[in-house]
């Protein structure tokens, strides 16, 4: 098989981060696999890095569905190329009081930020293994650190996904698999702070907020690294930031 | 209201662990409130409980269902008197590779260990927080602080249910509510560690089993702490553990 | 050797903090050997105990100095009785920018606040080992677990005693010596605080800062625990505090 | 001033790790500045860098003199050139029980492991907040996280200077100073593990030991990185190690 036949499966590719990183390694040669529930939204993105003359292509899947996941997973293998990079980056942050949080957003936040991750980390891993490499990174947050007032729901789902990552780190790391978690702390460059917090998206400016596009290079830098010298865990925040 | 109407609340008081709660709250006046899926296995429990002259109740309930929280502690604060004290014991430990795990087992696990904390703590905080004090205990792991291999699903409700604790203590403790964290990190002396690991558990004749009835004695002495030196979290182990 | 001649051994007993431990040691039966740099000042915590019916013995001594340290705890297992339990309640915080920080004072807090814990933990270990039993506190800060801004020092000597405290627990555990470490996390109820703060002092009405006394309770508490269940580690803060 | 005259300071550039960071800044035009205690080791790279076509200089510096340490940046600051990036990379791990570890070994590795990070650090950050900009990074160990039994010193100097790391960037971040920790985890590929842990040095075929190369990519790597996406601390492993 061609080294250009790698691919790279980013979950949860809607938001500014997930597409950053698929355009990051499509320009290092990896097929891209983008995903999120509606495809129609992921076409812009596909449309991008095949204009830049790489490759891509894009799924409607939705990873809180076991079955979606298998399909997705075993569509990948047997059409395009062996996964050889996976990223879940699907959040879901909503503060709340906990005396107001509901039952149906507490779960729902849990499913979609860690259940998934769970879901498709492992049926990548269980390709991965019979490889004996690869490389599966989460997009983790302070919230997956400490339980901040107010944010019940995000924090549980967080500190879920991190403690997936670490579990698998352990596991499968001495089966050849690299797994990594990337604390970003701080706000991105996106549309939603952008619309929702002008104030805090007036730190653009100055470097204040977090360019999708360096968040990204840590992704590649994380999954470039030889296996002699793996990292777990790092975290990314802009230079002013309070912490 | 008298004294004696203070209710103590131990969700999953099934174990060994939950029972010595009950017991030594049962002892200091409180009126025990103990709930598992099915009341019969709570009789000996509310019997003993009685027969030292304490008071006692079992409830039947699911505490990963809604309803049955609400019901829960409807019936408690109306019929029996106000939850001065509240405990989450319950845990669900089955390890098991990330490779395969199921969906479904990940899923319960989280729902019995770390989503119905999140029904029933919530449901008795909103009681608290118009009495402005009251006391919510976490049973807590050391998988709660670190994700070991073959441990992803119990690793990821136990940080969940820290995450959910501290998010509490941080919300709530400047509106009069205590709220803590028990890392129990080391076998406890009940059957099915008998029965399972009766190597471990021959360390019982050297104290290198935690007593459930020291354990109680800690969430007692959290909860009789006064307000302005209160203890978020504490780990419990034997002497002679790894760690 | 009667039960009346259980020693605590209190370093820093000049504050109000370490007066306290030793005066409740002291309640329970323990001859309370207290000691700081100047004895004159010791005297009043010395004629409180014993005019409570206690009894206490106040040193001179230079925790900072290996030979006082050694004859300090050859006298007192020699002239008083096996030194049970030991307290290290000696802190020393100035912050001040990295930048102005001198390498005088940087030196200075860590050998006050972590190299006299050294000295006087090991001096104490060696004798409990051979009696395999005794119990080993450290007073800690929030500094021993993060690095604020503006206090490196600080920082930087918690710190090291919590590693102290860390590795003393994991090597002396195993051979019937509880060592555990007391995180204080908000200001104490001190003629220090209410002369140089008096905003945080005026929180004392709402029991917003922390009496000496409860924290001695835990300090007690923790000596209390049998070996089956033991502490390495709690936190204690003022229900109003922010963290 | 030209791009060349931008200098990288390593401290403790006489192991494999320091002299990698060295050469690593050096390839990418940095003018390296190397010191150890005594300058004659130091030759080897210096002249190596050299003959690559890169600039260096080695200095015989005591790093735990405050005036060797503001002779040394005085004296690159004015004939070399602005101390763009800085490495503090001693370290000095020599296991021991506590109950003979001797006060001058426990003093002496604090000294060279922590206070040493802390003279020399201040130093250059005395000078790069003038400008607004520059790199500090400290070598850390997984001991800086930990308190292993047998190893109080270590642990304690270790804890010690991540104290002094997160302490610095959080009141320099702000000021234009990125300040990272590395904690290293693993043997690294040197001479002392080859000699004294040859059952260690034989994981190196399966890449079971760090490559000092690989490690410096990751100095590089932070160095590299914008200040919209700063890190603050990553690990590095091999794929083997337990953890």
């Amino acid at each position: 098989m061609s080294e250009s036949k790698k691919v790279v499966l980013v979950i949860g590719a809607g938001d500014a981060t997930g597409g950053a990183i698929a355009k990051r390694f499509a320009r290092e040669g990896y097929i891209a696999c983008v995903t999120r529930r509606s495809a129609d939204k992921l076409k812009p993105l596909v449309d991008e890095i095949i204009a830049a003359g790489g490759q891509a292509h894009g799924f409607a899947s939705d990873a809180r569905k076991e079955e979606d996941v298998a399909e997705l997973v075993e569509t990948i293998e047997r059409d395009i190329g062996p996964i050889e990079a996976f990223v879940f980056n699907i959040g879901a942050n909503v503060p709340c009081s906990i005396l107001d949080e509901t039952a149906r957003k507490y779960f729902k936040i849990w499913e979609m930020a860690c259940f998934a991750g769970f879901l498709t980390a492992q049926a990548v891993a269980r390709r991965m293994v019979t490889r004996q490499r690869g490389t599966i990174l989460f997009t983790g947050a302070t919230a997956g650190l400490r339980g901040a007032a107010g944010f019940a729901a995000f924090a549980g789902a967080k500190h879920g996904i991190r403690a997936l990552a670490q579990s698998m780190a352990r596991e499968l790391g001495p089966r050849g698999i690299h797994v990594g978690h990337v604390v970003v702390d701080g706000a991105i460059d996106t549309a939603f702070i952008r619309d929702t917090f002008p104030d805090i998206y007036k730190r653009k400016d100055q470097d204040g907020i977090l360019d999708p596009v360096h968040i990204a290079d840590n992704y590649w830098h994380l999954h470039a690294q030889p296996r002699d010298a793996w990292t777990f865990e790092l975290d990314l925040r802009p230079w002013q930031e309070k912490w």
